[in-house]
């Protein structure tokens, strides 16, 4: 075969519900030489970035670091370290993610219970009260930001109640991290996974986790070797502490990049950063309203970094994607499971949430449903955006 | 906590086990912006690399990927799709990360038989033959460049003769692919996983895989599901073939630096890079004998791209490493396991394979054993290699 050309890609604009464009200060440093994996420069680094991981994720637990795999590495690690066969787990599910938790538990020999909500809802204290009253569950798992659906679950007091139980408290901060709050000490959040490339502008490739020294001692006392060596914490761990013991080879790049999208983060400051996230929100959402589409979750518990709007009936998906994609360069996402040919997601993530996007989405967006047969009301996006903006 | 600064690594030259240096070219497309894991340019990026990797791996496998994660979640993805509880499994050991076959195999609930011989040495057919008729397992597993020995184990016959007891042949190229050959048809490979950090001049991240009809049709039979849902093939690979199925989100920028990996080894073309790695090999091979260096694998089984020598008796492995790392900014590797402060492990990997390396690496190590009180000849070592080349 002849061999391929250099890579030469279209520019994107990545507005679905992740990867999200990579800052250009991680893309610098990604063009890094490598260091070894074991050389003492290189420990230092990783040291910086649990460091500044931590601060992240507001939490002063010893046991975090990046597992080296995607944010689904992230969700097996944790769920093969909190459980063994015979172990009981009670999943919310009221998305696609969920469900996925759903699998990936099921693969342990966990016992699963599955508590459901419609898609776009959220969970509420008593309902999962009751659950755990009736089940008494070693885990419950939970998803803050479900990225199919755009729900906003709050988190605040489900540490507290889990522990009343002595259940662990899981959290899925895929679509969170980066983009709102996620207090793990604050929240008492037993374990917790994400990824790279949404809220913090690194590529994917990486999963951070954090496990609390509840959950820590929880693995300590299994009956059972963890089913996976790749992602046994007890192991990864003695390469992320002072033993600095082989494991496996980091992704070295990769761990340069989030040390870079950590930097960026904490210099803009946390409050500063879920503010920023909210205000572009507003606007965007101002602008998606006055184009008449609706939120597909709940009022009250629609993510900022994650629109998730209802397809108009008359409109076609496809059409409208593919004309974002190819005039103007933008992606946005699909539905997915339920909602697939139904709902848009409209992603606004790490450095992605800023005026000039939020503007230039809503413009395109018109023009393209209009070429798709809706009559959206004239520059009534755009209006709409530039008042909340302005307030 | 005050910030960490931007970062400025010193300059490595690195000629461990791996990660080797990546390629200024592969280095390059990492600051490529990213495009969305499902975008129409990404899925022709995906076969592209796809086709290349079953190039270099000399294969018309289907199944055919990187898995998203460094080499040791190649050896697990391999593992846990092939083997089920019951299932027998042999490994052959001769090395630390055969051993690491054994500990990923035995959590799967299979049957684990070890084949032993001393670390150094490689295994014969005969020998091979006897456990295969008297264990009858369904995969066989041995590792092509063990790399904490430095030994190069031949594969030509064995997948024939596995297939004579209906035994899967499972082969660890983590240190060969892009170095020595690896002919997954020719030698009726059923399954096989490498990294990208070694010979194909990448950083770590990526694990390539390919699983021949053989072993399809095994991880089909299989009766329980695989335990692993990150590494589940059956599942990863409705993603990289035309289903497009979303499983997890790739990591887009480790693909375009295998992909640029992979171009650079098709256009330099195999057998001439094989042959570069011998090429090297040999000078570096001469200038270490003349500087009185032994071999720790055997005569006629060394690997080109990994030249483990013993450290000489009156010699502090530290002291020299240190100094070759702080001084000349060489990283060179220590000794792992029964090798641990015995064995030096020199690499000469994929870009790093060239005379210039070699040349500097034998200067740097003349004048770092001196400092620790080892006479080598003067400058023989780099004499020795200069007579080789013109030869």
């Amino acid at each position: 075969m002849t061999l391929p050309g250099q890579l030469n890609p279209s520019p994107r604009l990545l507005l679905g519900p992740g990867p999200s464009d990579v800052h250009p200060r991680v893309l610098t440093v990604m063009a890094t030489p490598l260091l070894g994996h074991l050389d003492p420069q290189f420990l230092v680094i990783m040291n910086e970035t649990q460091e500044m991981l931590r601060q992240a994720l507001q939490t002063r637990n010893a046991l975090t670091f990046p597992v080296s795999a995607t944010g689904m590495g992230g969700m097996e690690t944790c769920m093969v370290n909190l459980l063994e066969p015979g172990d009981k787990i009670v999943v919310c599910v009221g998305g696609f993610f969920c469900k996925r938790q759903v699998e990936v538990a099921g693969r342990t020999g966990a016992q699963v219970t599955v508590l459901e909500t419609p898609w776009g809802d959220v969970f509420d204290l008593d309902r999962i009260r009751e659950v755990l009253t009736k089940v008494r569950p070693k885990v419950l798992s939970i998803v803050q930001a479900e990225t199919s659906t755009g729900a906003w679950q709050p988190l605040e007091q489900l540490g507290k109640l889990c522990h009343e139980f002595d259940t662990l408290l899981l959290v899925d901060a895929v679509t969170s991290l980066g983009c709102v709050p996620v207090d793990v000490d604050g929240w008492e959040i037993d374990a917790v996974y994400s990824c790279t490339q949404k809220g913090l502008g690194c590529p994917p490739g990486l999963a951070p986790v954090s496990f609390s020294p509840r959950a820590v001692e929880a693995i300590a006392k299994r009956k059972t070797p963890v089913q996976s060596w790749y992602f046994d914490v007890a192991m990864v761990q003695k390469y992320w502490s002072d033993d600095r013991f082989y494991h496996h080879t980091a992704p070295i790049t990769m761990i340069y990049a989030l040390r870079e999208g950590l930097r960026l983060f904490l210099e803009e400051g946390l409050q500063a950063r879920w503010d920023r996230h909210l205000r572009n929100h507003r606007a965007l959402k101002a602008g998606l309203l006055a184009l008449g589409l609706e939120y597909s979750a709940v009022e009250g518990h629609q993510l900022p970094q994650l629109n998730a709007v209802k397809i108009p009936p008359t409109v076609d998906d496809l059409t409208v994607r593919k004309m974002l994609l190819t005039d103007f360069g933008i992606e946005i996402g699909g539905g997915l499971g339920d909602f697939k040919g139904k709902v848009w997601r409209i992603g606004l993530m790490g450095h992605n949430s800023r005026p000039k996007v939020v503007l230039t989405v809503l413009a395109a967006l018109e023009q393209c449903l209009r070429a798709a047969g809706y009559e959206a009301p004239a520059g009534a996006g755009v209006a709409a955006a530039i008042k909340t903006y302005a307030n």
